[in-house]
């Protein structure tokens, strides 16, 4: 019987094809298999950045996502839906293993820093040897964008996500010295809400699709809420040491 | 007179010279000088990373530390020192972008992530051309050696410095989804103890050096907090969610 093959989450980095590093472009042109999360209908970002680089005998897997929304119809329960997804996702990974090949999972900017690669790792890393080759995440590809040190020396960092409510929104933004605020958009108005009660919405620098090539820097009180993208970031950078 | 040069900060990785981005060794390569922070009598961590990279034609500039400890001899102090050197670096990176040579400031992990060039940039991108290419940071080499995902889904995570009073790390500790401490050192035993105050212990994850050939990863309770390194880090990882 074949030796099991590797299961790799691969960061690709936040978007530029350039920001993968030299190790996940040599383990990514030595797996068989490439397999990518993506939502149905589209060809994912994760996949768009590596492209180029594919080869022919490369075998592609979309492991294509059966919602694209948290809120659905009952008796149908999101979490339910998405834990039989990767449980799904698992069992078709897992064949290629099995068989013996390499299966190189892509993620966009890191595999462990909020990627779905998560459930597959959790799934899988103690049946087959699985490695993690970590990616510069979208938040520091933000800053490098925006021209904006995220901290200095001793500062405190919080990230944090769109989507918790006001109120915890604003207690942890009030209380931290830096701060990068992510899955912006349908929450972006309650966001820069919050921002501006703090007096925080002049320190704060917003961009869309950060080193992507339709990157987007827009003035926070230009930014039209409607049309906010989920791969939206805040940046309110520490203030300067003056070292 | 020549088009000025430019001046780039550039991320080198965490440790592993193979998880330098395509980007950065790219530029690296086209710089004609190369500069990098280091302690007096030392190589320098980002230079170990990309010495193998070096071209004969490169000019070298270490931009040595004065002092090691920010604790001082009365009438200095150490943030007027360190001013100064800051200054006095940015004289001398200025001549060569001025003659038209551009600067890569190389940078342990990303330069706007708690690094030193963040006060090179801070003196001299409103008079030249500065770009940053940013670099996976410490803590994500480290989550990817711990093999364990740092966060999930809408969970807040907080980078600390270890620098940190008892009390506040505390607090700051007991608020979180997820935390990593940096700059361990000689603060080891301090966040150690407060970890166990609040019951974390069992889940905090302790690496030295992660990535870099010289690597360790010890449990919590059994590291030696005399020889913890600087350069070491601590996860308490985000509780998986059960997606």
């Amino acid at each position: 019987m074949a030796q099991p093959g590797r299961l790799i989450g691969l960061g690709v980095g936040p978007g530029d094809p350039e920001l993968i590093t030299v190790k996940a472009l040599r383990l990514l042109r030595e797996s068989p298999v490439v397999a990518y999360f993506v939502a149905k209908g589209k060809k994912g970002n994760a996949f768009g950045i590596i492209e180029a680089h594919l080869q022919d005998a490369q075998t592609l897997m979309p492991l294509v996502y059966p919602v694209t929304t948290e809120v659905l119809p009952e008796p149908l329960s999101y979490e339910q839906v998405i834990s039989d997804f990767y449980d799904q996702a698992a069992v078709e990974v897992a064949e290629h293993l099995q068989a013996g090949r390499d299966v190189a999972v892509i993620c966009e900017g890191d595999p462990f820093f909020y990627g779905s690669y998560m459930y597959l790792h959790a799934r899988l890393a103690e049946r087959f040897n699985a490695q993690v080759i970590p990616g510069v995440c979208s938040m520091l590809g933000g800053a490098s964008v925006l021209g904006v040190p995220l901290v200095y020396r001793n500062q405190s960092l919080s990230v944090l996500s769109g989507v918790l409510p006001h109120d915890e929104l604003k207690r942890r933004l009030a209380d931290t010295d830096a701060a990068v605020i992510m899955k912006l958009g349908r929450n972006f108005h309650k966001v820069r809400e919050v921002l501006a009660e703090l007096g925080l919405a002049e320190r704060a620098l917003y961009v869309e699709r950060a080193t992507m090539s339709n990157q987007k820097i827009v003035p926070l009180n230009q930014v039209d809420p409607m049309s906010s993208p989920y791969f939206s970031l805040i940046i309110v950078p520490g203030e300067r040491w003056q070292g």
